[in-house]
C-alpha cells in the first residue's frame, strides 16, 4: 500500500466501517469528504474517475479505487488478525459481512437515512409504502445477531474481525433508524466490547 | 474440507454459484434439495440445524453449516487461481461480489423470481410498485458490467475469478426477468468466456 485516500461522507456507516478498520490496525488514512446529499457523488468527474457506480466509499491506494465497503476493509485488514487465516473462520467473517450488505444494511440503515437524514415528511409514496417490510427485515436481522451473540463473545472465534466492525457500523446508530437496542441484550454488551477495543475511533457524524 | 453437502434450491443462481465453483475446481458436491416455494427452508428443523436466517444456499462440512452463497464459495475456492492472492486483485474480487449481492441480486434476481416463479399477477401492492426501480437499478447493475467488460475479458485480472461466477449466475438467467442482454454486448461476450471454461455445468433449472 502506498498513499491511501477514503472518498467518503462521515454520516455513512459505510465509510466509518473503512475509518474504523484503519484506526484498529494503525493505518494512516487521508480522507476526502462529500456531501451525498448534494449529489456530490453523482458528477461526470466523480462517476469517471473515482467510482462508476456513483457510491462512497472508496478507497484509493495511489492510483487504484477500490469501492465497496467491505472490500475496502478486507484491503486494509489483509495479513492482520482481523481476518482469520483458517479456511472456514476466513469463510465465516466474509458470511456475516455478506449477511450484513444483504440483510442488515438495506433495512437498519435505510431505516437510519430515511428517518433521520431525508426526514419522514420527505419520504416518496414508495419509501413509506416499504416502512413496515424494512422494520421487520431490520429487526430480524438484529434478533440473528443478538442470538449469536448471546453464545459467542464475537460474530467469529474469539475475537474481533470483520465481521464485527462491518456489522457494528449501523447496528450501534440503529435507534437513529428507530430500533430499540434494548430489545437486543447480547447486541448490546457487544458493542461495548467493539467500543473498548484499543484504536477504538467513534463514528464522526 | 471433509464431505461436503450443499442445500439448495436448483431454481436459485445463488446455489447455481456454489455448484458452478465446485465443478471447475473438480470438488465432489452431494446436494440436498428444498422447495422454497413451499417454505421447506422455514421450519423449526431447518432453522434450528441449518441456517437461522431461513434462507438457502448453505454449504455443509461435516458439522459445520456456511450460510451466504458468495461466503461458500471463498470457502471452496480457497488457495485456488478463483481467488486471487495477490492484496488488490484478492479485494477487487470482493469488490464485485459485494456488488453482486447488493446492486444486482436484489434486483436482477428478483424480478425473475417474481416474474417466472411468483408470476407477475401474484405479486403483492408493494412488490408491484417496486416494479420500476427494481427494473431501472438493475440495468444500472448491467450497463456498469458491460461498461467494465467492454475493456477487459474478466472482472479481475486477466483469468476467471469468483466475481465472474458470482455476477454469471443470475446474470446469465436475466432474460427471465425481462432484462434484454442485447443491450449489453460486452457482457454477452462475457458469458460464452464463463461457458467455455474447462468444468463448466449448465444451471439446472
Amino acid at each position: 500500500m502506498t498513499s491511501l485516500t477514503l472518498h467518503q461522507d462521515p454520516r455513512s456507516g459505510n465509510c466509518y466501517k473503512i475509518v474504523l478498520t484503519a484506526a484498529l490496525l494503525a493505518i494512516p488514512l487521508a480522507v476526502r469528504n462529500y456531501d451525498i446529499m448534494q449529489g456530490e457523488t453523482r458528477t461526470p468527474d466523480f462517476l469517471a474517475r473515482v467510482n462508476a457506480n456513483g457510491r462512497i466509499p472508496v478507497l484509493q491506494d495511489g492510483d487504484k479505487f477500490l469501492p465497496e465497503s467491505n472490500a475496502a476493509c478486507w484491503y486494509l485488514a489483509h495479513g492482520s488478525a482481523l481476518v482469520p487465516t483458517e479456511r472456514f473462520a476466513q469463510a465465516d467473517v466474509l458470511r456475516w459481512m455478506f449477511f450484513e450488505q444483504y440483510n442488515h444494511e438495506p433495512n437498519v440503515a435505510t431505516l437510519r437515512f430515511w428517518l433521520r437524514f431525508v426526514g419522514q415528511a420527505n419520504l416518496s409514496d414508495l419509501q413509506r409504502a416499504q416502512l413496515p417490510a424494512k422494520r421487520a427485515a431490520g429487526e430480524a436481522a438484529l434478533k440473528l445477531m443478538d442470538d449469536h451473540l448471546a453464545a459467542s463473545d464475537w460474530f467469529v472465534g474469539s475475537g474481533a474481525t470483520l465481521a464485527d466492525i462491518a456489522l457494528f457500523a449501523y447496528t450501534h446508530v440503529c435507534e437513529q433508524g428507530c430500533f430499540a437496542l434494548d430489545d437486543y441484550p447480547a447486541v448490546t454488551r457487544w458493542l461495548a466490547r467493539v467500543r473498548a477495543l484499543p484504536g477504538f475511533v467513534p463514528m464522526e457524524a
